[in-house]
């Protein structure tokens, strides 16, 4: 039977800013600044950023890619007894990882109102026909997680006006 | 723009012939008989099974290895202009890693009552609120793919019952 860890406020607040490390990491990178960390036994197992546009991988979310590594680090596709944290609300595939590797809880950022599957359009990881539910928190250092997001895109749209500008 | 791909009705059996192969290779292997292929140009550029066992990974569905393999081969984590088949209804996850790799259609075998995510449970693949809709058929090969599955589960259950009355 899965344990859902409990942790302080400072240890979710500790957590969440090694998922934002993580999050600056891929932005230094030219990813969408988004990361993740798994944590077992009040330890950091996993953490990873997302990889897709220097992998070519559509998988290379930060999400999956930390899920992949705490199987790796557990020996075991069953990471009951974890909790996952991570800067963004997760997508479809994300919320469908987290339950196929039995996660108990996931503590995240910043919303996701085009994408997000766990709350903003759907509440996949809490549907009670499936097999696993997961615990789920929401707004975690959500402003500092949304906020890296909007810069992000900003500075991608900038950069676009002004090779328009200069292409004409 | 994404084009959907135009299959002949053999074609269609062709390519579900191969993710049946791939199912039973899977079978073979202990793992549960699930198996996906991706079509590009006319040609199968990967092939997949379900792997969770030997990898120890949640994440390792024949679908997400498949669209990963393809990735690879296309150097692109977007897979537009291709199509996927796989022997059972997609779950979550693979049903997100289809809409985060773009791919315009799926066929499908057996449907799944308790994860399926592209009919039973969610129609994930056609919701208009997405930046990406997918193109889904049914029931492709499915009665073989279906029993492939239930006589796999069916032989863990005589195997359990042997081994309790082994040990009684």
């Amino acid at each position: 039977m899965a344990q859902i860890p409990a942790f302080s406020d400072e240890q979710i607040d500790y957590f969440m800013q090694e998922a934002l490390n993580e999050a600056k990491i891929a932005q230094s990178e030219g990813e969408v600044p988004i990361g993740a960390v798994i944590v077992y036994e009040n330890q950091m197992i996993a953490c990873a950023h997302n990889h897709r546009e220097a992998d070519q991988l559509a998988t290379a979310h930060a999400e999956l890619l930390a899920i992949e590594s705490a199987n790796t680090k557990l020996k075991s596709w069953r990471l009951e007894n974890t909790a996952l944290f991570v800067t963004l609300e997760p997508c479809i595939m994300c919320a469908g990882a987290i339950i196929n590797a039995r996660i108990p809880v996931v503590y995240y950022g910043a919303n996701d109102p085009k994408g997000g599957a766990t709350r903003s359009l759907y509440s996949l990881l809490e549907d009670n026909r499936l097999n696993h539910m997961v615990k789920v928190y929401e707004g975690i250092r959500g402003e500092e997680s949304g906020l890296l997001l909007q810069r992000f895109f900003s500075n991608i749209r900038a950069k676009r006006k002004i090779r328009k500008a200069i292409a004409k």
